[in-house]
């Protein structure tokens, strides 16, 4: 790695400060506001007990997990106008509840969720690069919360998360593979790659993009190892939160 | 006053528990979470340089007040859906948020904002009834936070708000008149108003309905008392607040 | 009262010329069209043998009144875009609705109405101010003789409804409480207000507004105060046109 | 023509009862509420002092045209849901106000109209077949009136129309060809035409369908030359009521 | 006819060169790119085992043919916008699209498509005038194609199809009278015409029309027998295919 | 690699058979129908002689692209319902645009566009697996195209383009990672991936993704190396296609 500076005097392959406060929002089944340094996004899992129509109607068994992105108007410097007054979703957001939703069911039971629906909301209060990364990082604890709540209240009889997941971002500027990048880092940034991984080491997705450039095979894998030492620590948190807030409830 | 027994043990004349947790949004010029008991708005104020289209048409001079209001999906028990999933707006917001504004430019010299829009953006957090009234008396909070700030930066030459303002809801419940409704009683009321007043003790607004009911003339102006007195000390719990916030920071 | 002089000559506290034309839409269940001076609106009120969905849905018995508000295109000097042509409802529009919606259902007996949903449905077909109070007033009519037909033909087998309902409004114009302002008053009014109350002289709704002013207890007071003497002339009016008119027909 | 008999006790080559009532709408430039027996259309042409936006992006000189239909929805027996509500504009709808749009810009000089755009709007009170061709025969006469007032008031310096058009509907009902047909008739026809023509003869539009069947050319012949022999009285009758309206104002 | 010279040098009342290109979508359940000279369409016939919401509720027999048109953005030399970028279907679209699927369920019997619905997609890959006749004209082929192979798999048991139907454009520019007219006359035409037609020769719909001009009753006499002409051609061409094309997969 | 058979009977490194056929949309500036195997997109790219609004209101300078996909409804087995009847775009098209856009963009010098827009528009004919990899791989050929169309013309001084790109997917399928996947092995495989790649072997996009699964490292690597390997095979596809095709029209 060269002697590249960072903004905020960070190492190329350190994480931000992370943390998390539970039950942000108490009328979700369970809640987290999630920190990446000045990204905030306020993550809620909510359960209701129905299957959506495509489920009925083919006559599929167990449950399902949708997520729901959105940028609050105030999570940006210029203020951003909200989907409905802009009279249809942006396609940025679309494409990235997707991908919370399919990261979050790679790790889930369905069918241990019974007909069931669990429904992952990210809504970023602050954003300052990463709002995809942390929403997913947030969005397993609060899913492990709600899934908390409902073995507790009985409602669910086995825990249906197979494993954690966790989510950062790594990209190239001026050359330099970086770790977790903020805004004024990613704005510059050659190439931007987003990955997902399980606590127990696999990968859910693998995603990089170079908008106007493209990168060698060799700068992916290093981008990809960078990547998993980031992802180690970020389960490593996950846990020890976990422990730690779930300990102290029961 | 009939010795009425509420669920959480307040007088009939009481208010909930206030609090102001200031800069929850801090990429807004101005914010606040703004909590009535258990419900909580997140309150944003954010200046943006150009007026309404219809401003620029008819060549009006000065600024602009714009409010827009949301209920997060998991502010609710029963998860509410996103207006852009359900493809248009919600009548009920819509109300709200043009009643908000209404508010806030009431006591707004327009002229003094200049060529600017000052957006005011209520998100609700957690919902137990009230939502529009906490969303008022915070906004008007994080109004003034967002005008100290652009007297500070020099954007703004002089201070465009004359006077405060905070709302409250009033209602009847079993024939007796309760201040500041939770949701349970908001939920069984005969009658329900909603009243807007300045710091001076002048209406802004006063609205009071009854869905399924009608209500006698002495027991609309028992309700308006109710409200004045709540409203003042609203007024003086805005006004401690932004005292010390506003002193600590200078 | 001061010696203020209105435009058309009226007394402050003095209703517009007030008319009713019946059966304008013969294939509502019942309509007429509603004079307040050059304010008309067509009130259709039809019935449809089916609830609303979330009533079905939570199986609540009895039925529902829903209305609807649209200014047509022609009825205003410069031409209004229709909402379809616009992409959305006007929020204004939304709002009225909803209030003449919530007006009816206080004096209505639901259970009595069986599973059905009346339909009230207000276009103005010429506005001159107090658009909303006219449609009240007259949407009281159109259900009256929606009503009477539903009743002579054995569809339904009992009155639900409990009482009358009529609206006006009412605003202060260079410091003088006015009743029933046309636009060109509404336009320049610093308070205005629309009261909704029945024909017993119970409150249905009070609303009362400064745009870009403020108003004093007193203030309000003396408007409540000259609404309800409009209000009883006007409950006067709908019932000996409703008298004559169901004499006629019986 | 065979010994067939109308539900109306009408000839086959017989309109309905056609009137004109003026200044319905007194708020457009011009006005009428016209009859076709049963089917009652308020029709209003209202000047706007510009042109749509292809016009002014092309360069094009004059003027523009536009037409809008809309049921109100208690025009028909079983409430009509408006528009907005369905989210989208009727497809029936759409096809009309393009007929009306297209058969007024046949008869005008829009160079002769300036930079102005003429909107038609149709609403129809109450439906009884021919809903269109009430329209367009409704159409003209509103738009004669507004031309009147825009010449009186020197807006406009010519007479933009070249000539008057009306519109009449024609069809085979069990093998009959007939004039002018009211709902009960359209609902059972095999073939249905609707033809507009000039006073002086010319035809603009002619349109003949069969939706589950088909029309040899020996009764499309036959159609035309009823509706042809129907056309010539329209056109007396617009002409009738112009001539003594236009006199009794001047 | 006078000696007006065509832009192609064909004969007035010649039709442009027409083919067909069968199972262009293999996965329609029957397919063809129909050409009338330049302007070429994809033409696709599915069924679906199931009929629309209405028939349903209202316990209608018999199956249902739906049609949509589109014309896809590479097919005019300027890009046309997509309707879901534009956020709605474009008015001459839905037009065309009732035209088609009113053409083609004159000729079915809708009993023996059994309770399926034939859905008629028509999108237009080069549009070079008359694309609503290129489209009638290919889809009738397409919905044999269709009909067959669901004979063939014992899906339908009888022919619905009681004839064949076709279209052709017909117009007058400059005073002649031509048939089939491309861009560039039909951009010029005075009166434009479009005709379609079964296979023995009765009417289904005859539609002329004037923009900014009016036609006298024989020169719309003169289009029709021009259009009978060119539609007798049509329905040999459709023949000469169809024998060809079942007979050699038989 | 394992002994594991693929239906269609290819080696699990070889990819279906590809061919471009040129012209398919003549009003395009250029157009491909791209076939992978039966996989059928029709490809057009069209200039347009402006920029989008936010490069105006920003002063970016150069051109744009912005690139639309949709799947034709007949393109799968059972009817795929359009967008605009649907209401809203679909997620997953929204998704593949925005990566079929960013892919063309990352070899575009967009300063050598000049002020114009290019459209890249992907319709599906016929789906049969990795409908979005032959759409980035037929837009290339269609760019090229159209590219070589404005340099003949003048219209483009220089050529913009400054490498070629393709895409391929690979999957693992019951343990086997496989090369090109038709419908039937996408639909069961474990591990999805998509790569676009450069004539010159640099990455554009690396998108790995497992709905229900996950996957090691040591996978992922395999995958990429079988997509490199199909990507040099496809852009020497394109290459010799390009080469003929250009020589033969020069």
């Amino acid at each position: 790695m060269s002697n590249f500076t960072r903004a905020d005097g960070r190492a190329a392959d350190q994480l931000r400060s992370i943390s998390f406060q539970p039950d942000i929002a108490p009328h979700a089944t369970g809640s987290v506001l999630v920190s990446f340094g000045d990204t905030r996004v306020i993550c809620g899992a909510t359960i209701e007990a129905k299957v959506p129509g495509w489920m009925r109607a083919q006559n599929v068994s167990g449950g399902w997990i949708t997520a729901e992105y959105s940028m609050l108007p105030y999570s940006t410097h210029d203020r951003k106008a909200r989907d409905i007054s802009r009279g249809k979703a942006d396609g940025r957001s679309i494409e990235i509840q997707r991908l919370i939703g399919r990261s979050l069911r790679a790790i889930v039971d369905l069918e241990k969720l019974g007909p069931n629906t669990l429904w992952i909301d990210c809504d970023v209060l602050q954003a300052d690069g990463g709002t995809r990364t942390a929403s997913i990082t947030g969005a397993y604890v609060a899913a492990r919360l709600a899934v908390q709540k409902l073995l507790d209240s009985g409602r669910l009889k086995e825990n249906p998360l197979k494993d954690s997941i966790a989510a950062v971002s790594v990209g190239i500027v001026k050359g330099t593979a970086l770790l977790d990048l903020p805004y004024i880092e990613d704005r510059d940034a050659e190439v931007d790659a987003n990955i997902v991984m399980t606590g127990a080491g696999q990968f859910v997705e693998v995603q990089g993009s170079g908008e106007e450039a493209t990168f060698s095979p060799a700068q992916f894998s290093e981008l990809l190892g960078l990547a998993q030492s980031g992802l180690k620590q970020l389960a490593a948190a996950q846990n020890a939160f976990l422990t730690q807030h779930l300990l102290a409830k029961s």
